[in-house]
């Protein structure tokens, strides 16, 4: 890999700052603002006693993810999606990706009759908006369910969660694989993946795209590799943010 | 008017704490991230060189609102409007509000063939979220037609802004008239009433509702007078705010 | 005040000609068609027994209202909003005020478990459009009081009408406060305000916009004494059109 | 036939009272309130100089239609289009209706480029909307053509008017061919046709439909027999009311 | 009625080749794929044993229809439906004429409480779409009840066909009277008109329209003649597919 | 790999019968019908002569894609999202991905200001539906490009596919990695992954989910290995097929 840097003066390997304000909403159950650069996220977590009435009775919960631009998070003003009265297959797609990442770490018999909606608006726009999304939005699912035990609506023995996840993009940019493409790098790129990967270092989605020429096997395999280790500190991060107060 | 403290501790006449972080978004040409107490709304212009086209070869400008509120802004997380499909009315309402609030105090013809979008994301919602959208949506209009001047597309004379303008909520809560309320005050206001005024102290809208019981002559009159005092303050703290770096 | 006359030979503090013709539909319970000059408004007003579902049990009943204009009630035809598939910010903000509107002058505990939907459609418009639409409902809804007690849908010694309810618009136009606006006033007004009030004279609502220049207090008060007088006399009318067959 | 006499007091071959107020509307270039018994429809012709874009330059207008319901035309008020945010099957196939049987009478070439839309909205239903649309629309469009005549729209010696149409509903009850079925006569038809027919006695549209039992051949030739006498005395109708003024 | 051959050769009563492909979907109750030449319709038929809320209790089945076209079907591509957010009137016209139709032949104490719902997708579209639709439509249902009975949805005496239904267009092209117009045919008829009619011979729907000129009773007995010789031919070939396997 | 065979006899590494019928729709440029086993697809290229207009006079051309689904190509019926007024999320991601794939595969320029839908409607499901649609679309685009060099609208010389496309689900079912899922074996999988692969056997997109458990990098590698050798036969077939009359 080339120690060459990048616009912003980053190695190819590695990360944009990363900041997350945990309890940054005083009405959600959970929330967090998380930053990846200039980048920045609102998650909040929703914790509502019990479950839509077709899962009733099976003594299982639910999680599920809704995704959202502000218009003017980016540099030109996009219309809002309420205004044109419908959802893009952008957003659709998204939430969608959101909301199986954060299930894939969830044991739903532990959490119980409980569902958590997980809401990701994104403030501002600078690449990665999906990868910030999922990584905070299990620090905002984590503070939800700590409230969910002590009220009582989770089982004092009950683990809810199965492990911790974090996603980040990586790309191939002028025949370079690199971590954590901003705008610029993203816009610009040939191949764009996003890995969403446990705390424990398993894959839970892998999506790779080429968005000019198709890629070989050794450059999935670059990426790959990259990916697994950004996530490695990006799970160390949401370790530090979470271990604050959970003592007490 | 009676000295007994509100839940927060304030006077009747008294102002929640207002902050106002100027220039909060790096994509939009003009942004404010105002609080009044808990209620915290994030304000951008999005500035576009050119009128729709209804509107060109005019030589006028135009000014527009779009106001929103995250679904967990609220203690009780409610619906995406564009997960819904249509924007309700009580969205469509402040929006027009906002809208005619900042073009009253706009020379059209001096902001020349230019359109300005004021985007109010509600980020937290604790009352007077419309107030403060239209408070703050008079800084980030402010920086956007400073930011249209340097690139020419507003001339160097031109004086766009006649007047600033600010809001601020008042109403009767168990009998007294009181300011800025909080939602816990305006949930049991028996009036509520918001004013728009200049900063010359004159009125661009009045909207008084009678929530519980019809309000008579003198009781208007007594909001009136808390309403013109709370937005001279506001009107301070605006002109403080936008004087930081005017003179460079 | 100038005795000068308008365009339709009216003094400024006088009303157009006002009719209702009550009972005008013969499927609804209660119904009035109203003219403020040029502008008919009909008025139904539906009764049905039970309250929605998330009202039940309380012993208490509901009044709404949905206002519409005919496609060519203007002189210029628009397209209808059930084709475009979303109702206007205009039509929201109409329908909603004249639902707060008549709920301030109803005990829903006397009205029992009923719902009234108002409807107020709009067949041809000459300005002051929403006042006529309030000032209608009141007395079909009245009517539809009438029918439900007859019926035993309300109890017998029940006063469901706490007050009567009529509505007017003021403004100011070319420096002149006056009274009633037609369209060609209206759209000339410096200041347009709609005022709500009591049939005992204290006020609903007050909803005042400064279209060009914004007022002070002392145009403020012109306009809200006009509006209290033109008031008066619709409840007058009001009462003698209720007054037919009551006794009966 | 028999000579039975019907609810209302009608041998099974007479129309209901049929009185059309012809230019009820002071906005719109023709108007018609047309009632058929307790059917009452506002019909409006609107008149605009040119047409669509894709039909421009080729010397021709053009006709449309729009049918709507008040919500409290019916007995049990129904929710509005505008609300739902889609227009039924119903609506759009009596619009359709209306369209063609309009356009079957209009010379287009002779009406130049000029577009005339005609909206039938509804006040109060008792059976028939569609066809006392039809009827009144055609009055409310030669309206039209005069006012487009006498601004110079439409050449002087131009005949836009092919012919007059009006419509009539016919159905079998109880075994009974009859004409102009009011509400409860529709409802428990086996059959009920609508049929469309020009002043000199031709089908435009015939639109027969088995509600119960399938229909034989010799109830279909009593239904038109019927039929086309019924639309005879509505043609007269029509002329009578459209002779007022013309020679002026 | 002329000898001479129409473009595809056939004579004026002559349909287009009619084949019925019985079973075509391996997930459907019952299904079709029916072609009237290159007119291609898949027809299923889902069988759901119970009925909406609104019917249940009174012992009787239910029978809807939906109709479709894949945008390609035509020879110029249109856009999806699905994509516009709403249905056009002419699809929810011939859906529910398909419904209609089906419901006719249909004795729904006999179905019992079951409902069937019929999809007719055009997946090739020359002409007769809804014809063939009906026709196909009718062979889906009637394999559907078979599946309802092997199941003891149904009763084993219950008789819920109470005839067969076909449909076939017919229209006057050039003057002359023609049967199964294939869609230049149709673009160019004066008068087109599609009749719906039970095995043993009688109408259930006749909806005639003039295109260009209006037709007289001639005209229309001529075109009644031919729509009702097709018919039997339809109804043949529809009693020849479903004898297939029936006996088994 | 383990040589038990599947619920249908297969190997893990077989891929189900593969059909494509080419031409199968005569108003299309190009078209195919292609069965994975039961999933059969509908694909059809729609060609244009020109190109939206935010892309007019670049010298490029465009390629989209629609997928659909009958509403009864599965097991249980599905609205139609066109009655529901809305496109759900996974359609739109899976129009996003067939479209993202054909366009990898094209040179735009060659194609010159041309542009291409393709429309993939699936007619009956049984899992990958998304795969053949993208492996079907391949051979519609490829005779819609026939077609537009026949007309001129593609020069002689260009070379508009770069490559060829196919796609192929592979999973892991009860701990074993399987090539193309039938529905009973998706529904079952704990990793489920989509592979787009050139003709030369470079990646396109690689789209890998955990479903249950998460995977990992070992379990990865023997999925993108079944998907190569899956996509080298599709290839294969693709070739195959389109050879017929090429050479005239």
């Amino acid at each position: 890999m080339s120690d060459e840097l990048r616009a912003d003066g980053r190695t190819p390997a590695q990360l944009r700052p990363v900041t997350i304000e945990r309890g940054w909403s005083k009405q959600a159950e959970g929330s967090a603002l998380i930053s990846f650069g200039d980048t920045r996220v609102l998650c909040t977590a929703s914790f509502t006693n019990g479950v839509p009435r077709w899962m009733a009775g099976q003594g299982k919960g639910w999680v599920t993810a809704e995704y959202s631009m502000l218009p003017r998070a980016t540099n030109d003003r996009s219309d809002r999606e309420a205004v044109k009265g419908r959802i893009g297959g952008r957003t659709h797609e998204i939430s969608r990706l959101i909301g199986r990442s954060l299930r894939a770490v969830v044991d739903f018999k532990a959490l119980g009759e409980n569902t958590i909606v997980l809401d990701c608006d994104v403030l501002q726009a600078d690449g990665g908006t999906r990868t910030a999304s999922i990584t905070g939005a299990y620090v905002a699912l984590a503070d939800a369910l700590v409230w969910g035990r002590e009220r009582g609506f989770i089982g004092k023995k009950a683990q809810p969660l199965k492990d911790s996840v974090s996603a980040i993009s990586v790309g191939i940019v002028r025949g370079e694989p690199m971590l954590d493409l901003a705008y610029v790098e993203d816009s610009r790129a040939e191949t764009d993946m996003n890995v969403v990967v446990t705390g424990s270092g398993k894959f839970i989605e892998v999506q790779g795209t080429a968005e000019g020429e198709p890629f070989d096997r050794e450059e999935l395999n670059a990426l790959l590799d990259l990916a697994l280790l950004g996530n490695l500190e990006l799970a160390d991060i949401q370790r530090t943010v979470l271990a604050v107060g959970a003592e007490g």
